[in-house]
């Protein structure tokens, strides 16, 4: 039994790439081999779509030191601390904010969309990483569409079964630096591995 | 499209209870469809594996305002804080504290193993919620078998692909009251479904 984890990483990665069937391209390997590492769900090979520009935009984004938004306390839980403070990033979600709370309550929505809402205000934000609610990812399209918003890029992988593959279609057609898991599948875990994803290969670059 | 919370979990619970093709028994859809919520992978049908203590075991505890082991801060950012507070339950996890880094780092092994060996000294943590390292489940394993602690419940629900699946049959032979996903599938979000589900259905009786 292997107890080492940069072993325990290190073989699983090797067990994905001899058991994987999809022709992924080489440039997002370590995206979409680090979902199937953190689900075991070799379908992530299939339905995981990288727009062209998506990984240069994100890292940009990222290495301008800029903010991102969770949907989730999850994803911002789970993603690389150390990585985001070596590059003067910070992960905000306001998915538990009282204020939030109470308006998406009076307004009869989820608190996701709210949450949208308010993240565009702030001009920092630059990344949206949307697992969770598919009524989030939709917000977001309708803010890039009327302008108050231009995403570097939107990880849109929410899951579920009422508008999740939608949501990831409406996403997709707004021109914006997307990746996203078409269809229902997709989560917080599924979104913050894209994201730590991303600041792994920075930290390689930068090492 | 559905924009209120509430209703787009009816209609999600809706739509999986009207696609499942395996025959789940009654007393388990609540756990099972919240699994298939989380993740939208219907597969979970098929691997999730409840001890038939299980469900009365961890309810025992959770009223009896017992402490919760998490091998991840996703797992503890993601459960239901208000009713835990109900119930005066308490969620805890080791992964993050420096200790047990440092300790980790100078046998060699994973920090899951240091949480879990650290976890087993406090008599207040009655169920140990597993969803990120086989190493956790396998160190737990021992921790029973060496009449170290004797969990009510263990969510046993680690991903990957070294010692994932080899670590839920591990833990079936214990004795202990498991809920596990057979084979490589499972994660934090899979974890705190069923945990969160537990609680859900705790809140219905206490209504």
């Amino acid at each position: 039994m292997i107890l080492n984890p940069a072993e325990i990483e290190k073989r699983s990665f090797e067990i994905i790439d001899q058991e994987i069937e999809d022709n992924i391209a080489e440039e997002n390997k370590p995206y979409i081999y680090r979902i199937i590492h953190t689900s075991a769900d070799f379908e992530y090979g299939k339905i995981t779509e990288i727009h062209s520009d998506a990984i240069s935009s994100g890292i940009t984004a990222i290495k301008s030191g800029c903010r991102i938004y969770a949907d989730t306390n999850m994803i911002k839980s789970g993603v690389k601390k150390s990585a985001l403070e070596k590059f003067g990033c910070e992960i905000v979600t306001s998915i538990s904010d009282e204020a939030v709370a109470m308006e998406a309550e009076r307004r009869g929505i989820t608190r996701s969309i709210v949450g949208i809402e308010k993240a565009c205000k702030d001009e920092r934000i630059k990344i949206f990483a949307i697992g969770n609610a598919p009524t989030a990812l939709h917000a977001l399209k309708e803010m890039i569409f009327n302008d108050k918003v231009k995403p570097a890029l939107v990880i849109g992988m929410p899951v579920g079964f009422v508008w999740a593959a939608e949501s990831k279609e409406e996403i997709k057609k707004t021109g914006v630096p997307y990746a996203v898991t078409n269809g229902r599948k997709g989560g917080s875990t599924i979104a913050v591995a894209f994201l730590n994803a991303l600041l792994y290969q920075l930290m390689k670059q930068s090492d």
